[in-house]
């Protein structure tokens, strides 16, 4: 039975992540330090003879090498994933990001574990002229601290396939959204209209286009393209793709779709000027012409998917307690 | 007058660009912690007025900042180097270049310096497939540690620029080589034709592809394109160039011409394949339009830049023994 390492399992994505793997028949250890995790997404995971989870620090090396002993594959999702405030505290990028994904490989090459995942982002890309935007897009100029320990982190490696034979698997999401979601666009905005249903404060003018894809849908495709036993000799050991849909929505259209649900007709105000803040990206949108290559396609549109968000949220607004 | 920062100013290219400063009436504060850098090196700006030389480590980031207190632009130069041997120290290329030019990022934020220029790399671009590789080629696979700490640093660089207005000039380099050369190939092939004149090791089988220019022409370059004063409000606030000759040689050619210097005809023995090490690049040929377009243009072919090495390498083999 395969045995993997989740970084950040507490999380919207790890513990997704997590409960998929033990429903496949494979064994988890899940790391997190609780610093955004939530103990509640492990509470069906905690129950499972084949899952262990390790409270430890991405910068505590040492634990983290104890903690991925007999691992086959990592799937590495653990990040300081705050783009809007990076500014105010630069250095949690460098630590959380790029130092914790050096720490991840050292911890694998200890172990000799070999196959690795690493959640990047399609905000590598920057401002990108070329929209959709492919994987073999241009040297891109970084526009947040956050994505550029992505690609610090992307960079790593890649020198740890070409060095040590590491066999990884790069995944530049879009944004993510479903069960368990608890940060981002539709949650801050369904956190306000829970306190005022009359009012939306919208962060620039509404029109940046952005891409989201269904939580499910983005696990399947990497478990589609992942091998999570022993490390191929590929020909390419990077394997970099970009996760999302065939559309995108402007941050008007999720407000509609949030609104619809929720039976509301807000206020809005708008801040003004194309971006929400310092480094947003007014246009995301991956080509995914790559993992769709491979047979992957989402079940869900970004309709379906917020819809799910929304439902979810409504059912579970302990998390807004949590996340104050 | 200009008075600037300069990091790994004992160094080969940062005690040269301190000479050079210094000739043209600018004031400098040189940085560096001796462990690859010669004091030898600066014995002459040492005598200098406007120079300053403070001994420090680039993770004591409270020291550099009060170091740069005052400084208007900061050339970030100091850098792990070793590319050949990254893999045996992994921890080094993260310290001593991502996290080093973070804090050197950091301590100008904290003093209101907003001008930077930095060493990055040609090898940046891997094993590129269009050569010449320009500027915006696509997004790059690294195939050493030392490569990807570099990218890291252009990425962080970046998010500076968007998030706190710096102004920045990034150089990847092709190997720089002349007077106070320490460190590649010809200085390598020199010492073991010191040791042992009738026999040459060479690693790989010779045929690699390499691009060097010389020290004088790479100071040129930067200085051509940099402002070293208050940040203009550029509207492409990340400038990046390659820098090189309109040339490549082969390793044999290198050989050909430092033996041809030396009078010497040397048994020579090849290790094999390709490449000499892992990570080594078999071909590295920069397209430097983008550079040639501003006015500048190198002074010396790179036959011409190897003569000057070896000639220096010659008169002062006192290098050997220090970097023992």
């Amino acid at each position: 039975m395969e045995k993997i390492f989740v970084t950040g399992a507490a999380g919207f994505i790890g513990s997704s992540l997590t409960d998929l793997l033990l429903q496949q028949g494979r064994s988890v250890v899940g790391w997190d330090n609780f610093s955004t995790g939530q103990p509640e997404f492990l509470a069906a995971a905690g129950k499972h003879p084949n899952f262990k989870l390790i409270r430890g620090d991405n910068l505590d090396l040492d634990a983290m090498t104890a903690a991925m002993k007999g691992c086959d594959a990592v799937v590495h999702l653990a990040a300081n994933a705050d783009v809007r405030f990076g500014l105010q505290h630069p250095r949690r990028d460098l630590e959380q990001n790029t130092i914790a994904t050096f720490n991840v490989l050292e911890a694998m090459r200890a172990n000799g574990t070999k196959v690795i995942g690493f959640a990047s982002s399609g905000s590598v890309y920057g401002e990108a002229v070329t929209i959709p935007t492919p994987e073999d897009y241009s040297f891109p100029i970084q526009t947040s601290l956050y994505a550029a320990s992505k690609v610090a982190g992307e960079g790593m490696i890649h020198s740890y396939c070409e060095g040590f034979s590491f066999e990884s698997y790069i995944f530049r999401f879009v944004s993510i959204l479903g069960e368990r979601y608890t940060h981002g666009h539709v949650f801050d905005f369904y956190k306000q209209l829970l306190d005022h249903p009359g009012h939306l404060k919208i962060l620039g003018d509404g029109k940046q286009r952005k891409s989201y894809l269904y939580i499910q849908d983005c696990l399947d495709a990497m478990l589609h393209v992942m091998t999570l036993g022993t490390a191929k000799t590929a020909k390419h050991r990077v394997q970099t793709y970009n996760l999302g849909t065939e559309e995108f929505v402007q941050v008007n259209d999720s407000v509609g779709f949030l609104c619809n649900a929720l039976g509301l007709k807000p206020t809005l105000e708008y801040t003004g000027g194309n971006k929400g803040w310092v480094g947003d990206n007014p246009f995301i949108f991956l080509d995914t012409k790559k993992i769709r290559a491979t047979g992957w396609k989402p079940k869900l549109t970004i309709e379906q998917g917020i819809l799910r968000t929304v439902e979810w949220l409504r059912q579970n607004q302990w998390v807004y307690e949590k996340r104050k």
